[in-house]
Protein backbone atom coordinates (compact mmCIF):
# COMPACT_ATOMS: atom_id res chain seq x y z
CA UNK A 1 0.00 0.00 0.00
CA UNK A 2 1.23 3.52 -0.73
CA UNK A 3 1.30 6.63 1.38
CA UNK A 4 1.54 10.02 0.76
CA UNK A 5 5.39 11.02 1.69
CA UNK A 6 4.70 12.90 5.04
CA UNK A 7 3.21 9.77 6.32
CA UNK A 8 6.30 7.48 5.81
CA UNK A 9 8.33 7.31 9.37
CA UNK A 10 11.00 9.60 9.58
CA UNK A 11 14.61 8.58 9.85
CA UNK A 12 16.32 9.71 13.31
CA UNK A 13 17.51 13.13 12.89
CA UNK A 14 21.10 13.25 12.91
CA UNK A 15 21.84 15.67 15.82
CA UNK A 16 23.36 19.34 13.83
CA UNK A 17 25.25 20.72 16.31
CA UNK A 18 28.19 18.33 16.87
CA UNK A 19 28.40 17.82 12.90
CA UNK A 20 28.39 21.76 12.71
CA UNK A 21 31.44 21.96 15.45
CA UNK A 22 33.18 19.22 13.65
CA UNK A 23 33.41 20.78 10.49
CA UNK A 24 34.33 24.18 11.43
CA UNK A 25 37.33 22.69 13.89
CA UNK A 26 38.33 20.97 10.85
CA UNK A 27 37.71 24.85 8.30
CA UNK A 28 40.00 26.29 10.86
CA UNK A 29 42.51 24.12 11.30
CA UNK A 30 42.53 23.54 7.32
CA UNK A 31 42.78 27.69 6.92
CA UNK A 32 45.18 27.72 9.97
CA UNK A 33 47.43 25.71 7.82
CA UNK A 34 47.44 27.45 4.35
CA UNK A 35 47.99 30.17 6.44
CA UNK A 36 51.37 29.19 8.26
CA UNK A 37 52.34 27.42 4.65
CA UNK A 38 51.82 31.09 3.17
CA UNK A 39 53.19 33.00 5.87
CA UNK A 40 56.41 30.61 5.36
CA UNK A 41 56.51 31.15 1.67
CA UNK A 42 56.32 34.91 1.91
CA UNK A 43 58.89 34.97 4.42
CA UNK A 44 61.33 32.85 2.23
CA UNK A 45 60.17 35.60 -0.11
CA UNK A 46 61.09 38.74 1.78
CA UNK A 47 64.27 37.47 2.83
CA UNK A 48 65.17 36.83 -1.05
CA UNK A 49 67.84 38.56 -2.10
CA UNK A 50 66.93 41.72 -4.92
CA UNK A 51 69.71 44.35 -5.20
CA UNK A 52 70.38 46.99 -7.93
CA UNK A 53 73.99 47.82 -8.11
CA UNK A 54 74.82 51.15 -10.03
CA UNK A 55 77.98 51.72 -11.57
CA UNK A 56 80.74 53.96 -11.78
CA UNK A 57 81.60 53.65 -8.35
CA UNK A 58 84.77 55.35 -6.18
CA UNK A 59 87.67 54.00 -6.11
CA UNK A 60 88.96 52.54 -3.74
CA UNK A 61 91.05 50.09 -1.95
CA UNK A 62 89.28 46.28 -2.01
CA UNK A 63 92.04 44.15 -0.23
CA UNK A 64 90.78 43.84 2.64
CA UNK A 65 88.20 41.76 0.88
CA UNK A 66 91.09 39.23 -0.31
CA UNK A 67 92.43 39.18 3.15
CA UNK A 68 92.16 35.44 5.13
CA UNK A 69 90.85 35.55 9.00
CA UNK A 70 94.36 34.82 10.22
CA UNK A 71 95.36 38.33 8.56
CA UNK A 72 93.18 39.85 10.41
CA UNK A 73 93.08 42.98 11.23
CA UNK A 74 94.00 43.44 8.14
CA UNK A 75 95.36 47.28 7.33
CA UNK A 76 96.59 48.17 3.70
CA UNK A 77 98.95 51.05 3.18
CA UNK A 78 97.66 52.22 -0.22
CA UNK A 79 96.78 55.58 -0.71
CA UNK A 80 92.68 54.71 -1.67
CA UNK A 81 90.22 55.60 0.63
CA UNK A 82 89.67 52.30 2.44
CA UNK A 83 86.68 50.99 4.58
CA UNK A 84 84.02 52.74 1.81
CA UNK A 85 81.34 50.49 0.43
CA UNK A 86 80.44 50.60 -2.99
CA UNK A 87 78.58 48.77 -5.32
CA UNK A 88 81.91 47.62 -6.91
CA UNK A 89 82.76 45.76 -3.27
CA UNK A 90 79.51 44.73 -3.16
CA UNK A 91 79.46 43.10 -6.00
CA UNK A 92 82.84 41.57 -4.57
CA UNK A 93 81.47 40.27 -1.64
CA UNK A 94 78.77 38.75 -3.66
CA UNK A 95 81.62 36.71 -5.68
CA UNK A 96 82.94 36.03 -2.64
CA UNK A 97 80.13 34.36 -1.20
CA UNK A 98 80.48 31.70 -3.27
CA UNK A 99 80.78 28.02 -1.49
CA UNK A 100 80.36 25.05 -3.94
CA UNK A 101 80.48 26.79 -7.82
CA UNK A 102 80.39 30.07 -9.68
CA UNK A 103 79.10 29.89 -13.26
CA UNK A 104 80.45 33.18 -15.20
CA UNK A 105 79.27 34.05 -18.50
CA UNK A 106 80.92 37.25 -19.96
CA UNK A 107 81.70 38.66 -23.22
CA UNK A 108 85.23 41.36 -21.90
CA UNK A 109 86.92 40.12 -18.79
CA UNK A 110 90.44 42.02 -18.11
CA UNK A 111 89.50 43.58 -14.41
CA UNK A 112 92.24 42.43 -12.18
CA UNK A 113 90.20 42.61 -9.09
CA UNK A 114 87.44 40.87 -10.11
CA UNK A 115 90.48 38.23 -11.60
CA UNK A 116 92.03 37.97 -8.07
CA UNK A 117 88.33 37.35 -7.07
CA UNK A 118 87.90 34.17 -8.94
CA UNK A 119 91.24 32.82 -8.82
CA UNK A 120 90.81 33.32 -4.48
CA UNK A 121 87.91 31.18 -4.82
CA UNK A 122 89.30 28.26 -7.08
CA UNK A 123 92.27 28.36 -4.43
CA UNK A 124 88.90 27.73 -1.76
CA UNK A 125 87.71 24.93 -3.68
CA UNK A 126 84.68 26.41 -5.43
CA UNK A 127 84.29 24.89 -9.20
CA UNK A 128 84.54 28.18 -11.66
CA UNK A 129 83.58 27.74 -15.14
CA UNK A 130 84.27 30.56 -17.48
CA UNK A 131 82.35 30.92 -20.67
CA UNK A 132 83.44 33.71 -23.21
CA UNK A 133 83.75 35.66 -26.47
CA UNK A 134 86.01 34.25 -29.00
CA UNK A 135 87.63 37.33 -29.51
CA UNK A 136 87.23 39.34 -26.81
CA UNK A 137 89.39 36.50 -24.88
CA UNK A 138 92.31 37.68 -26.94
CA UNK A 139 92.03 41.29 -26.91
CA UNK A 140 95.28 43.50 -24.97
CA UNK A 141 94.95 42.70 -20.95
CA UNK A 142 92.53 40.40 -21.21
CA UNK A 143 92.50 37.83 -18.14
CA UNK A 144 91.23 34.78 -19.29
CA UNK A 145 94.84 33.80 -20.29
CA UNK A 146 96.02 33.66 -16.90
CA UNK A 147 92.44 32.49 -15.31
CA UNK A 148 93.25 29.37 -17.98
CA UNK A 149 96.83 29.09 -17.22
CA UNK A 150 95.70 28.73 -13.61
CA UNK A 151 93.39 25.74 -14.23
CA UNK A 152 90.21 27.44 -14.25
CA UNK A 153 88.43 25.41 -17.14
CA UNK A 154 87.07 28.29 -19.68
CA UNK A 155 85.09 27.76 -22.95
CA UNK A 156 84.55 30.11 -25.76
CA UNK A 157 81.38 30.44 -27.73
CA UNK A 158 81.30 29.16 -31.47
CA UNK A 159 78.26 29.84 -32.51
CA UNK A 160 77.15 33.65 -32.15
CA UNK A 161 78.89 36.72 -33.60
CA UNK A 162 79.38 38.05 -30.33
CA UNK A 163 79.06 35.86 -26.58
CA UNK A 164 77.94 39.56 -25.07
CA UNK A 165 75.94 37.80 -21.75
CA UNK A 166 77.68 39.51 -18.91
CA UNK A 167 75.76 36.79 -15.91
CA UNK A 168 77.08 35.03 -12.96
CA UNK A 169 75.60 32.21 -11.14
CA UNK A 170 76.83 31.88 -7.88
CA UNK A 171 76.13 28.60 -6.30
CA UNK A 172 73.23 28.02 -8.36
CA UNK A 173 71.05 30.03 -6.47
CA UNK A 174 72.24 33.96 -6.52
CA UNK A 175 72.13 35.46 -10.54
CA UNK A 176 74.35 38.45 -11.31
CA UNK A 177 73.24 40.14 -14.37
CA UNK A 178 73.43 43.44 -16.53
CA UNK A 179 75.16 45.96 -18.23
CA UNK A 180 78.58 45.59 -16.66
CA UNK A 181 81.33 43.53 -18.28
CA UNK A 182 84.29 42.50 -16.54
CA UNK A 183 86.93 45.49 -17.29
CA UNK A 184 87.93 48.52 -15.49
CA UNK A 185 86.46 50.89 -17.47
CA UNK A 186 83.22 49.89 -16.78
CA UNK A 187 83.12 49.64 -13.24
CA UNK A 188 85.30 53.04 -12.98
CA UNK A 189 84.50 55.20 -15.90
CA UNK A 190 80.94 53.96 -17.52
CA UNK A 191 77.03 54.15 -16.99
CA UNK A 192 76.15 50.63 -15.96
CA UNK A 193 74.27 48.38 -14.07
CA UNK A 194 73.91 44.91 -12.58
CA UNK A 195 70.78 43.54 -10.96
CA UNK A 196 71.42 41.05 -8.15
CA UNK A 197 68.85 38.17 -7.16
CA UNK A 198 68.03 34.74 -5.66
CA UNK A 199 64.13 35.01 -7.29
CA UNK A 200 64.09 31.22 -8.55
CA UNK A 201 62.10 32.26 -11.10
CA UNK A 202 64.63 34.61 -12.78
CA UNK A 203 67.47 32.53 -11.48
CA UNK A 204 66.45 29.36 -13.16
CA UNK A 205 66.42 30.47 -16.68
CA UNK A 206 69.99 31.50 -16.66
CA UNK A 207 71.11 28.67 -15.40
CA UNK A 208 69.83 26.55 -17.96
CA UNK A 209 71.04 29.22 -20.50
CA UNK A 210 74.83 28.25 -19.19
CA UNK A 211 74.17 24.65 -19.01
CA UNK A 212 73.28 24.70 -22.44
CA UNK A 213 75.55 27.08 -23.79
CA UNK A 214 78.63 25.30 -21.77
CA UNK A 215 77.62 21.89 -23.75
CA UNK A 216 77.14 23.57 -26.72
CA UNK A 217 80.76 25.12 -26.48
CA UNK A 218 82.33 21.81 -25.06
CA UNK A 219 85.80 21.89 -27.52
CA UNK A 220 85.39 17.98 -28.05
CA UNK A 221 82.20 18.68 -30.22
CA UNK A 222 84.27 21.40 -32.40
CA UNK A 223 87.22 20.18 -32.92
CA UNK A 224 86.46 16.84 -34.06
CA UNK A 225 84.01 18.81 -36.86
CA UNK A 226 87.39 20.42 -37.41
CA UNK A 227 89.35 17.64 -38.09
CA UNK A 228 89.90 16.14 -41.66
CA UNK A 229 87.69 13.51 -42.27
CA UNK A 230 88.67 9.59 -43.62
CA UNK A 231 87.24 9.15 -46.90
CA UNK A 232 85.81 5.60 -46.95
CA UNK A 233 85.71 3.77 -50.39
CA UNK B 1 42.06 41.68 64.04
CA UNK B 2 43.94 39.68 61.51
CA UNK B 3 42.59 36.53 59.31
CA UNK B 4 45.26 33.76 57.81
CA UNK B 5 44.75 34.63 54.25
CA UNK B 6 42.34 31.62 53.32
CA UNK B 7 40.01 33.38 55.47
CA UNK B 8 39.18 36.36 53.59
CA UNK B 9 35.96 36.56 51.66
CA UNK B 10 36.66 35.63 48.12
CA UNK B 11 35.34 38.36 45.67
CA UNK B 12 32.95 35.90 43.08
CA UNK B 13 34.85 34.87 40.49
CA UNK B 14 34.20 36.28 37.13
CA UNK B 15 33.17 33.29 35.11
CA UNK B 16 36.01 31.73 32.48
CA UNK B 17 34.67 29.97 29.59
CA UNK B 18 32.45 33.10 28.13
CA UNK B 19 36.38 34.98 28.12
CA UNK B 20 38.09 32.54 26.89
CA UNK B 21 35.52 31.85 23.93
CA UNK B 22 35.89 36.35 23.68
CA UNK B 23 39.68 35.88 23.17
CA UNK B 24 39.44 32.80 21.11
CA UNK B 25 36.95 34.49 18.41
CA UNK B 26 39.56 37.62 18.58
CA UNK B 27 41.96 35.70 18.25
CA UNK B 28 40.83 33.56 15.55
CA UNK B 29 39.66 36.71 13.54
CA UNK B 30 42.96 39.04 13.90
CA UNK B 31 44.62 35.71 12.47
CA UNK B 32 41.96 35.31 9.55
CA UNK B 33 42.25 38.85 8.24
CA UNK B 34 46.25 38.89 8.41
CA UNK B 35 45.91 35.56 6.24
CA UNK B 36 43.95 37.30 3.89
CA UNK B 37 46.34 40.04 3.76
CA UNK B 38 49.14 37.50 3.33
CA UNK B 39 47.27 35.89 0.76
CA UNK B 40 46.18 38.85 -0.94
CA UNK B 41 49.47 39.91 -0.69
CA UNK B 42 51.09 36.67 -2.30
CA UNK B 43 48.19 36.61 -5.16
CA UNK B 44 50.07 40.04 -6.21
CA UNK B 45 53.44 39.11 -5.97
CA UNK B 46 52.92 35.86 -8.07
CA UNK B 47 51.08 37.55 -10.54
CA UNK B 48 54.20 40.24 -10.76
CA UNK B 49 55.39 39.40 -14.38
CA UNK B 50 58.79 38.03 -13.89
CA UNK B 51 60.37 36.70 -17.34
CA UNK B 52 63.66 35.79 -18.88
CA UNK B 53 64.33 36.46 -22.79
CA UNK B 54 67.36 35.10 -24.56
CA UNK B 55 68.74 36.06 -27.41
CA UNK B 56 69.56 35.46 -30.60
CA UNK B 57 65.69 34.63 -32.03
CA UNK B 58 64.74 33.38 -35.23
CA UNK B 59 64.01 36.04 -37.55
CA UNK B 60 60.17 36.69 -38.22
CA UNK B 61 57.80 38.87 -39.52
CA UNK B 62 56.49 41.44 -37.01
CA UNK B 63 54.07 43.97 -39.14
CA UNK B 64 51.06 41.97 -36.86
CA UNK B 65 52.16 43.73 -33.78
CA UNK B 66 52.02 47.28 -35.35
CA UNK B 67 48.52 46.61 -37.13
CA UNK B 68 46.19 48.90 -35.85
CA UNK B 69 42.60 47.15 -35.11
CA UNK B 70 40.85 48.50 -38.33
CA UNK B 71 43.83 46.96 -40.04
CA UNK B 72 42.60 43.14 -38.66
CA UNK B 73 42.30 40.74 -39.62
CA UNK B 74 45.88 41.24 -40.71
CA UNK B 75 48.89 39.39 -43.60
CA UNK B 76 51.83 40.69 -44.89
CA UNK B 77 52.97 39.17 -48.03
CA UNK B 78 56.68 39.30 -46.63
CA UNK B 79 58.60 35.78 -46.99
CA UNK B 80 59.53 35.48 -43.52
CA UNK B 81 57.91 33.40 -41.22
CA UNK B 82 54.50 34.75 -39.31
CA UNK B 83 53.15 34.04 -36.53
CA UNK B 84 55.68 32.97 -34.46
CA UNK B 85 56.20 33.63 -30.75
CA UNK B 86 60.26 34.55 -30.02
CA UNK B 87 61.99 36.34 -27.46
CA UNK B 88 61.64 40.08 -29.90
CA UNK B 89 57.85 39.45 -31.00
CA UNK B 90 58.12 39.30 -26.60
CA UNK B 91 60.01 42.07 -26.12
CA UNK B 92 57.77 44.22 -28.77
CA UNK B 93 54.38 43.18 -26.86
CA UNK B 94 56.14 44.04 -24.03
CA UNK B 95 57.04 47.64 -25.34
CA UNK B 96 53.99 47.98 -27.26
CA UNK B 97 51.83 47.46 -23.75
CA UNK B 98 52.88 51.11 -22.65
CA UNK B 99 50.20 53.56 -21.85
CA UNK B 100 51.28 56.62 -20.65
CA UNK B 101 55.25 56.64 -20.80
CA UNK B 102 58.69 54.89 -22.10
CA UNK B 103 61.70 55.64 -20.31
CA UNK B 104 64.56 54.46 -22.71
CA UNK B 105 68.14 53.86 -21.66
CA UNK B 106 69.89 53.00 -24.17
CA UNK B 107 73.77 52.40 -25.27
CA UNK B 108 73.30 51.48 -29.06
CA UNK B 109 69.88 52.35 -31.22
CA UNK B 110 69.86 51.03 -34.80
CA UNK B 111 67.25 48.33 -34.86
CA UNK B 112 63.98 49.81 -37.23
CA UNK B 113 61.55 47.78 -35.63
CA UNK B 114 62.60 48.86 -32.09
CA UNK B 115 62.27 52.18 -33.95
CA UNK B 116 58.89 51.59 -35.28
CA UNK B 117 57.69 50.51 -32.13
CA UNK B 118 58.61 53.43 -30.26
CA UNK B 119 57.34 56.15 -33.01
CA UNK B 120 54.29 54.15 -32.84
CA UNK B 121 53.93 54.64 -28.87
CA UNK B 122 54.82 58.60 -29.34
CA UNK B 123 51.90 58.62 -32.01
CA UNK B 124 49.55 56.90 -29.65
CA UNK B 125 50.37 59.40 -27.16
CA UNK B 126 52.74 57.41 -24.67
CA UNK B 127 55.43 60.42 -23.40
CA UNK B 128 58.76 58.51 -24.67
CA UNK B 129 62.54 60.16 -23.07
CA UNK B 130 65.36 58.30 -24.51
CA UNK B 131 69.10 58.82 -22.85
CA UNK B 132 71.63 57.47 -25.26
CA UNK B 133 75.47 57.47 -25.42
CA UNK B 134 77.38 60.50 -27.02
CA UNK B 135 79.14 58.25 -29.30
CA UNK B 136 76.98 55.55 -30.39
CA UNK B 137 74.22 57.96 -31.53
CA UNK B 138 76.59 59.02 -34.03
CA UNK B 139 77.28 56.08 -35.63
CA UNK B 140 76.13 55.04 -38.96
CA UNK B 141 72.75 53.07 -38.96
CA UNK B 142 71.91 54.91 -35.66
CA UNK B 143 68.09 55.64 -35.17
CA UNK B 144 68.64 58.53 -32.26
CA UNK B 145 68.52 60.99 -35.40
CA UNK B 146 65.03 59.93 -36.68
CA UNK B 147 63.35 59.91 -33.39
CA UNK B 148 64.57 63.14 -32.64
CA UNK B 149 63.39 64.46 -35.95
CA UNK B 150 60.38 63.12 -35.08
CA UNK B 151 59.79 65.00 -31.83
CA UNK B 152 60.92 62.42 -29.23
CA UNK B 153 62.86 63.83 -26.67
CA UNK B 154 66.47 62.13 -26.67
CA UNK B 155 69.49 63.21 -24.34
CA UNK B 156 73.01 62.17 -24.23
CA UNK B 157 74.76 61.30 -21.50
CA UNK B 158 77.96 63.74 -20.72
CA UNK B 159 79.56 62.37 -17.48
CA UNK B 160 81.14 59.10 -18.20
CA UNK B 161 83.25 57.37 -20.80
CA UNK B 162 80.06 55.61 -22.14
CA UNK B 163 76.21 55.43 -20.90
CA UNK B 164 76.65 51.72 -21.13
CA UNK B 165 72.88 50.98 -19.78
CA UNK B 166 70.67 48.86 -21.75
CA UNK B 167 67.09 49.10 -20.04
CA UNK B 168 63.75 50.89 -20.75
CA UNK B 169 60.50 51.44 -17.77
CA UNK B 170 57.05 50.91 -19.61
CA UNK B 171 54.69 53.14 -17.45
CA UNK B 172 56.85 53.08 -14.29
CA UNK B 173 55.93 49.73 -13.74
CA UNK B 174 57.91 46.89 -15.92
CA UNK B 175 61.35 46.41 -16.16
CA UNK B 176 62.94 45.19 -19.04
CA UNK B 177 67.13 45.52 -18.80
CA UNK B 178 69.78 43.09 -19.44
CA UNK B 179 72.79 42.82 -21.97
CA UNK B 180 70.62 43.37 -25.26
CA UNK B 181 71.94 46.69 -27.19
CA UNK B 182 68.80 47.80 -29.80
CA UNK B 183 70.64 46.61 -32.71
CA UNK B 184 70.15 43.80 -35.48
CA UNK B 185 73.30 41.99 -34.31
CA UNK B 186 72.35 41.82 -31.06
CA UNK B 187 69.12 40.39 -31.50
CA UNK B 188 69.74 38.15 -34.19
CA UNK B 189 73.11 37.08 -33.92
CA UNK B 190 74.83 37.59 -30.61
CA UNK B 191 74.01 35.64 -27.46
CA UNK B 192 72.33 38.32 -25.39
CA UNK B 193 69.59 38.47 -22.58
CA UNK B 194 66.90 40.10 -21.00
CA UNK B 195 65.17 40.17 -18.23
CA UNK B 196 61.67 41.36 -17.28
CA UNK B 197 60.20 41.86 -14.12
CA UNK B 198 57.77 43.93 -12.42
CA UNK B 199 59.05 43.46 -8.89
CA UNK B 200 58.57 47.25 -7.47
CA UNK B 201 62.40 46.50 -5.35
CA UNK B 202 63.84 46.07 -8.70
CA UNK B 203 61.93 48.35 -10.64
CA UNK B 204 62.49 51.11 -8.78
CA UNK B 205 66.14 51.31 -8.55
CA UNK B 206 65.59 52.09 -12.22
CA UNK B 207 62.99 54.80 -12.52
CA UNK B 208 65.24 56.71 -10.01
CA UNK B 209 68.77 55.90 -12.22
CA UNK B 210 66.30 57.29 -15.72
CA UNK B 211 65.32 60.39 -13.61
CA UNK B 212 68.40 61.25 -12.06
CA UNK B 213 70.44 60.96 -15.21
CA UNK B 214 67.49 62.49 -17.32
CA UNK B 215 68.05 65.37 -14.39
CA UNK B 216 71.93 65.63 -14.81
CA UNK B 217 71.82 65.66 -18.76
CA UNK B 218 69.46 68.63 -19.50
CA UNK B 219 71.04 70.50 -21.93
CA UNK B 220 70.66 73.12 -20.35
CA UNK B 221 72.47 72.87 -17.87
CA UNK B 222 76.26 71.52 -19.83
CA UNK B 223 75.39 74.45 -22.61
CA UNK B 224 75.18 76.94 -20.18
CA UNK B 225 78.40 75.74 -18.46
CA UNK B 226 79.88 75.76 -22.59
CA UNK B 227 79.28 79.72 -22.90
CA UNK B 228 81.95 81.94 -22.85
CA UNK B 229 81.95 83.68 -19.83
CA UNK B 230 81.50 87.00 -19.10
CA UNK B 231 84.25 88.60 -17.16
CA UNK B 232 83.04 90.97 -14.38
CA UNK B 233 85.87 93.79 -13.51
Amino acid sequence: MLYPWFRYPQPPRMPLRPVVKMLSVGAVAVFGVKCLCWLLDRRRSQVLLKEVLFFPTTVTCVEHLFASRRDLPFSCPCSLPHGLETSFTKLLRHLLSAKSSLDLCVFAFSNQDLSHTVLLLQSRGVTVRILTDKDYMLISGSQIGTLRRAGICVRHEMGAVHMHHKFAVVDGRLLITGSLNWTLTAIQSNRENILVTEEPDLVRPFVREFQQLWEANNPAHYLSSMLPKCVHT
